[in-house]
Formats: C-alpha cells, structure tokens, sequence
C-alpha cells in the first residue's frame, strides 16, 4: 500500500468502520453452524481444536471424536483431560486405514465411532461436536454420506458440529454453512524432510 | 471411488503403506518451524490455537501475543489461565485498527506487542511463539516486515512461531517453512446474515 497522511488514514478508517457497523447491522441470526475443514493443507483438525478451545472458555459441553487418528492425538488429549467436566473425547481410529488393511474392520470402527458422533449430535446437552477426519471415512465409502447428512439435517437448532478431513464430498459441503479450504503453499514435512513434531502435528 | 473387493483394498492399502513409510524415513529432520497461516477464510488463528493446545499437552512453555483482537478473545483466554504455568497471553489489540483511526496510537500498540514477541522469540525457554494477527500490523505497514524477518532469521533452532492473519508479505511466505491458505469456500457470516459466535469466532 502506498503511504497515506493520517487525516488521509484517519478518514479511510472512518469509512471502514462504518462500513463493518453496517454489515455488522444485518447479522442478527445466530444458530448452530455446520462446519467443514477440508483441502489439502495443514490446519484442519488443529482449527477445529481452536473452536473447540474457545467453547470450553465459553463454559459449554463438546464432543469430540476421532475417526482416524487416536494413536497420535497425546497433545490434545492432555488438555482435554483437564476439562473432562466439559469435553468428552473418543480416540476411536486405530492408526491410519493403510496401517490396518482390512475393510471389514475398518468399517466396523468407522460405524462405532460415528455411532458416538450421532449421540452426541443428538443430545442437545451437547454445544459443539466434533467429527474429526470424519471425511476420510465417507471417501473411503466406510460410512455412506445419506447417513450423516441425516443427521446433520436432525440435529437441534444450537449444536455446532464440525466435520474435518480432505476431500470433503460435495452433498456434504452443499449441506454446511461454513466450508473452509486448507490449501498447502509451503510445507516442510514434503519439501524439507522434517519429520511430523510434537506441538505442531500432534 | 469405484467399489474393489477386499483384496484389492488390501494390495491398495499395503501399497499406500509402503509408500508412507519409506516417505517417512527420509523425515528425519527436527527443527523449530516458521509456520504462517494466511488467506480470506476462517480458520487461520483457531488452528494456531489448536497448535497451542497441542504444544500445552506436551509441556512446552509458549508465548501468545495478539496483535488485534484482544478485546475478542474470551474463549482462549479461559483456557489459557487455566495453564498459566505454561502459557504467557498477552491480548495488545485494542480493538480493530478501524475503531481506533488513530494511525499514531495503532504504531505505537503494534510497537509495543512486537517487542513483547520479539523478547519470547529470543528467549530459548519458549518452545512456540505465537504473533497472531501479525499480518495485518505488517499490511498497514505498522511495522517494517524486515524487523521481523530479523528476528525469525535469529531464532534459537527449536522454536516454532505461528504468525497469523490474511494478506501475509511475499517476503515472509519466502522465509517460512510451513505455509497454509485457508480460503473461504461458503462463510455463514457473509451468506446467511449469522452474526459471530462464542466458540466459533471468539
């Protein structure tokens, strides 16, 4: 940007403000959100662990469960265990679906796991459920879309539930109200042979 | 996908494998990262905080700084107390730079943070930095981008900083190691009139 004066800046500013009170103005609804995180890039399930952070300051009960990952989740169970009052959280996938090679148990835990997803979304005790890599799951076909979007379509007025994993199916971004992409412009672990981190992956 | 039988996802499944794990053995770097989350969509500092989380569960010591939102950030920063051992928080935003239109003040606000990042930075005993929001500072041309190239360029080799928010330099997308765009793919606060959320955007 080039240089303005501060009368310049002051006045610009001005119009800015404005211009966010008035659209600020027009959101009045306030609802629970679909939420999708997919792509291809970092951030997916670590943004959906920063919602569900701000929902435990808010006071409220959240869900959470993991379709692919629970072997590698050390980092976020430790917090989670400080607010067992308010967070529930199910590591149900064994390793990633290639380290198990075999559909019918794969399928078995996918269907256990999205079995707690449909409770939790069900209960409206429940503000905030988390379905991690739940995506992952639906592209291999272990689970078939119609079902979840169901239950999405079911789900009391206030829940907040939230979808992660690449490769999102299309009926599924069609029925969110929130879809973010996680594009990859740079990462290290492909182009700089650093390993996965505690802290940053895990 | 097309539907295989069970022994073709089995070969399919081992195939995969192999190709991971000899992958990953060529991972065998460890280092502190220059991770930038930037981009229009949501997602950008909530998978900061899910960094942070993570980061918590594993013991580190990490510094948050918040560039603008600090009036905002209600959720996080009951988490947050609850680890205060680990997690230094400092909320420097005072408001949206709009509200303020106060050029002059704003320099000096985003002064003030930046030092405060820049000490944690320098000070091996933190493990992660976070300067969230740090990109707008540098947008506005509150602060000289090659300051904090200085500074990244300086840091103790295991440190991880997360600098957040959109429109993140060329320059600093150059020094980084880890980059991600988060695009907005459908936004319920533009499309359908919903206002912000407690656990959602704060």
């Amino acid at each position: 940007m080039k240089p303005r004066s501060d009368a310049e800046h002051t006045a610009k500013m001005k119009k800015i403000q404005a211009a966010h009170e008035k659209k600020k103005a027009t959101k009045t609804i306030e609802k629970g959100l679909v939420i999708v995180h997919t792509g291809t890039g970092k951030g997916k399930t670590s943004a959906a662990l920063g919602m569900v952070v701000r929902a435990i300051g808010h006071g409220m009960k959240i869900g959470v469960v993991q379709f692919v990952k629970g072997a590698m989740a050390t980092g976020e169970k430790a917090v989670f265990d400080r607010f067992a009052d308010q967070v529930e959280f199910k590591p149900m996938g064994e390793g990633f679906t290639w380290d198990t090679q075999d559909r019918a148990r794969d399928i078995a835990v996918a269907r256990t796991a999205w079995e707690e997803v449909k409770r939790m979304i069900a209960d409206s005790s429940y503000n905030m459920v988390l379905a991690d890599e739940l995506n992952i799951v639906l592209r291999y076909e272990y689970l078939p879309v119609g079902e979840v979007l169901e239950a999405l379509a079911a789900k009391p007025e206030m829940t907040h539930v939230i979808i992660t994993g690449r490769n999102a199916p299309q009926p599924l971004i069609d029925a969110a109200d929130l879809v973010t992409e996680m594009a990859s412009v740079k990462h290290p672990f492909r182009e700089q042979n650093v390993k996965a981190q505690p802290g940053i992956e895990f």
